[in-house]
């Protein structure tokens, strides 16, 4: 650590009972022997020691402290013990704490490379900002940014995250003027509100880019790792992109997505176009084809365009978007400048191998950047020691380039899912989420009848029913209904109806109910055992509705095509609630199977708006009531006009 | 040209009426002034002019022929005429042709650039075929594997693919000494049964890894790029591992698979076992969870293995697979052999961050590469410069290293897909593939009834039926079978029935037998109307079989979950016929759906042998009967023992 920390341009006091002078330094035998109060004091003494260390540190006045240190929450039992201890005592002298278990940080432009891998002091002072839960991989994301002749503001390692976590850096990041991007990598998540809310304030500053993981069972081994449980992958990946960040799933492409958002940023935008200008083909291609297999829409020029750009380049191209102008020639500039001002254009990406013979990209992209005010992006190929006085002179001129078609495409589709998260939050706050719904107090154990009752509250549709004690009960509700009816079970303890074989449809005829009663009589249960009788619903799409308070993220929304089957190929879509009737109806739009709703194989049309006004309700219910652990709507049966909820179950903490 | 071929090894005559001397060789005025008979005629005159040089290139006896130029079958009409000319004069001649619209090929070690982009000539050679539809991609593929400090065997561009196509130099790579694996690069296919079975024989040599284009919609672009059709990604990619080849998603994923599968390959193995080692537990996270997701068995260690660990490094580390030592120290070594050891695993993944302090990776694997006979994959991180001299030496004892957690990931998956791939080609090939299957010759365009009889004919089982002229007919119908039946209108031209109102259900008496016939008589046709009364099947798991004899890749069979709400999420497996019943089998597994069938939810098993019989007997005639376009049985209904196909539409040629 002071072989690191040895160029630091402060006052570096090592501290050792047994040495007098390490490199160099002068070594003093503890923290009270030293002049002044420390800002920071880094802590590589065994877990156990810790303790007493802050408590020196805390007498001395320091401001701060980094434990690097393993053996705490991470190993579970013994170890929690310590870590709350050094907790407390941080608290009671007002020292924030980095870590334990974890590698530290650097501040390149301040000279700290307070971590234990002394080439983190190498990196280049930048605009990209780093927080990492694993210390290693914060090391790795430095190195990767690094690499690409890039420069940081900021990597930090949280380790364990006793104290400072991920959410707090995030804050400091986004007020830090050094940092143009925030770059996080993502493991566990214990306070996913707050992480959440972290993300949704800096993204109205700048871009955040994401890598979690956690998308197969590792729960065991992060564990043992910082001591996070992992959660549910799809609801983190859900609740980052609803607070505006960009997810990326590799650490290359997040470091690429950093390069090109640290120099631009989309306004927010619904769906911008990108315009893709090529020397040659084969790249043009891999990179449209990504870009539209990831949603990037590449729209066709106008004709005032192409008949423009068909008189710069020879006839055997292709001038629609992308424009492929065969090897570039003198016009390639001519041709950039024509896409750029077609009206359908907010992004252009230009991809040339490199030939020096024809193609001087430094010089093209210097003239172009004083007459375009779109974002560009540049792609290239060919030998690294070829291509990299190119890059730095675009570098230079703060225009990213990437030496690969696949990369090239990535960092683009980054750049566009930035304004469309910007766009999208623009709509909810619009808007507004919805109110948190307050309704009665929620007994603690609601049967269905409750759960559905609970619903109408809100305006939302369920099934005329009769609850009966009695045979006599059910066949009088039977005739108030009229046929067809459903006949269900109505038990505390029984969720699953239909596997204890409780629920009769499409019930005519008295017969038919008294042999539905008769079986139901055969079921067994610990409490009261009632009847449910209800109209029988017409045939519709059948949708789910689910929510839940989660331990991490709080009140949580899903939406799901309904029925075994399709649960089966788990096509959901999530948000955090109180939701915007926006994020609703985005929910909606996300879903594979909302193509479903709009006369899907001359099949009929399904009421989108009222299923989104349903979520929108949902959220706010499971919103206002803390004590909901989950509900789950299913199934939602949805019509030309309205729907009704056919199925609730509300479990309740 | 000449530039980039002026350090050839042979003799090279430049050809120019009007010039002297090109860069100090002598030039020729034209073909017929050279000595002896030239091996390899390279144009680079206009589209027009090259039938009459091919001439005098046929007369000189040329072996071969490249033409750079473009304006041929790629720009459709006039172009494609002079395609069919210059190939007709090549078949005349007996010249094989590469191009035209192509920027070459390279071969390092016969020291042959014969590519207008003048770096191919600074290639090194190795053991990296490389085969491109793009003359880009295959300069680019080529850039980036040079970037990698590996070399290459042969780089090909294919162009419009008039003679030579993709196929041709799979072959020949695959009977090439010098080639270890065959890195390719796809757009459209037109001749995809002859590409299959040339990946097919080339796996059984050595490994091909594949990166397909055409996820979106990029077809109006491609054609005017290679004149190729894009065809359908999905089954392009089915046809493709089918044949033993590995997918990949990106050229950079391309070029890392390609160094890893140069240096070592896992024997056919039906799910191969890969034991992590670990110095930092983040990059070891990220390993863990894309292989994890990426259906990639990281086995946990038999007990004596972790026993063995657990004496080797500190007690808060993690040791079931991946393995965490924490900080690598002196016993990293043991523990990786202690892992290599335990017969689960089948490939070791080490990962540690670049710390010469601590770990010297080249040592390290320098003895262990003859203690352990599995295959390694080494994974680092640091500054790139600091990097090399490991990778270097590392690659000098032929191990495959990777500067990042996540390429490091994506590289191993390859291997372990590639051992996958072999093994069901060995089931596959120990079973043999299903027969064609010829019945009696199909009529032009069978109706449901015949459809159906003819699946009879293969011991496919559908429900009890009765083809009726009459109402009265229909009656006696109904009486034989016995209430509840189906009622459908059988009439040609009606293929979508239910879309028409042609189709009644669960009729269950004379009157509603009557209502449905005359809602049945309402609907207009062209040619005679009959009905169809048949036995109402029971409840079971709906699913889709479909076939079709597809222009490129010719026979193929699709499965998928039935119903119109499950279509619309596309969980479907393909590939080419006949099959094998492994191949059926192994349909069914790759389904998101197959779940269903393992008692999903507590509900009924359904069976998968049936259903993947009849998928093999399907196979068998569409393989049968080339007359047929399409066929499509939706809905299957597969119960606890066998199935019952509800509905089948046969479309002849």
């Amino acid at each position: 650590m002071v072989y690191a920390l040895r160029h630091f341009p402060g006052d570096l006091y090592p501290i050792n009972p047994k040495a007098d002078e390490i490199l160099g330094f002068k070594v003093y035998p503890s923290l009270t022997a030293i002049d002044g109060s420390a800002d920071l004091v880094i802590l590589t003494v065994p877990a156990k020691g810790c303790a007493s260390v802050l408590v020196e540190a805390g007498e001395n006045g320091a401001g701060a402290a980094l434990i690097i240190s393993g053996g705490f929450g991470e190993t579970g039992g013994e170890g929690k013990t310590v870590q709350d201890e050094i907790l407390s005592v941080c608290r009671r002298y007002g020292i924030r704490l980095l870590g334990p278990n974890t590698a530290g940080f650097g501040n390149p432009k301040a000279g700290v490379s307070a971590n234990f891998t002394p080439w983190i002091g190498q990196l280049k002072a930048g605009s990209i900002g780093v927080v990492s839960q694993s210390g290693a991989m914060n090391l790795i994301l430095a190195s990767l940014i690094h690499s690409r002749q890039l420069g940081i503001s900021l990597a930090t390692g949280i380790g364990n995250g006793a104290d400072v976590g991920v959410a707090d850096v995030v804050e400091y990041l986004a007020d830090d003027p050094d940092t143009k991007v925030i770059a996080l990598y993502l493991e566990g998540v214990r306070e996913g509100r707050r992480l959440y809310e972290a993300v949704r304030h800096a993204t109205e500053k700048k871009p955040v880019i994401v890598f979690p993981v956690g998308e197969a069972d590792i729960g065991d081994f992060a564990i043992s790792h910082t001591g996070n449980l992992m959660g549910s992958f799809a609801l983190k990946k859900a609740a980052l992109i609803q607070a505006g960040a960009v997810v990326v799933s590799s650490s290359n492409d997040l470091a690429d997505a950093a390069n090109l958002l640290s120099k631009v940023r989309l306004k927010a935008h619904p769906d911008p176009g990108v315009g893709l200008l090529t020397g040659q083909a084969g790249p043009g291609m891999v990179i449209a084809d990504y870009l539209r297999s990831h949603s990037v829409r590449l729209p066709e020029l106008g004709p005032s365009t192409v008949e423009r750009i068909s008189r710069l380049i020879p006839p055997m191209t292709f001038i629609r978007n992308p424009v492929d102008t065969g090897r570039p020639s003198p016009t390639f500039r001519d041709v950039m400048l024509a896409m750029a001002e077609d009206p359908v254009i907010d992004v252009l990406v230009t991809f040339a191998i490199h030939e020096p013979a024809v193609i001087d990209p430094v010089a093209l992209f210097g003239e172009i950047k004083e007459k375009i005010r779109h974002p560009l992006v540049f792609g290239t190929a060919g030998f690294p020691e070829d291509v990299l006085p190119t890059q730095e002179g675009l570098e230079a001129n703060n225009v990213a380039s990437y030496v690969s078609p696949d990369r090239t495409a990535r960092a683009t589709r980054a750049l566009i899912e930035d304004a469309k998260a910007a766009y999208r939050k623009e709509q909810r706050d619009k808007e507004g989420p919805g109110d948190l719904i307050p309704v009665d107090p929620i007994e603690k154990a609601p049967d269905e009848a409750s759960a559905k009752s609970i619903l109408e509250k809100l305006g939302i549709r369920t099934p005329s029913r009769v609850v009966c004690r009695s045979h006599q009960e059910a066949k009088k509700g039977f005739v108030e209904l009229g046929p067809p009816c459903v006949l269900k079970i109505l038990a505390r303890g029984i969720t699953h109806k239909t596997d204890v074989g409780g629920v009769y449809l499409n019930i005519r005829t008295e017969e038919e109910l008294l042999s539905g009663l008769a079986e139901i009589d055969k079921i067994e249960t610990t409490g009261e055992k009632r009847y449910l009788v209800e109209e029988m619903a017409s045939e519709g799409l059948e949708m789910m509705i689910g929510a839940k308070n989660d331990s991490s993220f709080g009140p949580t929304v899903l939406i799901g095509l309904g029925g075994t089957e399709a649960e089966a190929l788990n096509d959901v879509a999530m948000r955090l609630a109180p939701l915007s009737l926006f994020d609703a109806r985005e929910m909606i739009g996300e879903l594979k199977s909302s193509v479903l709703f709009d006369g899907w194989r001359g099949g009929p049309m399904y009421s989108k708006e009222e299923l989104a006004e349903t979520l929108v309700k949902i959220g706010g219910l499971i919103s206002g009531h803390p004590e909901i652990k989950e509900m789950d709507l299913n199934p939602v049966r949805v019509y030309e006009r309205g729907l009704t909820v056919l199925d609730a179950v509300i479990i309740c903490n």
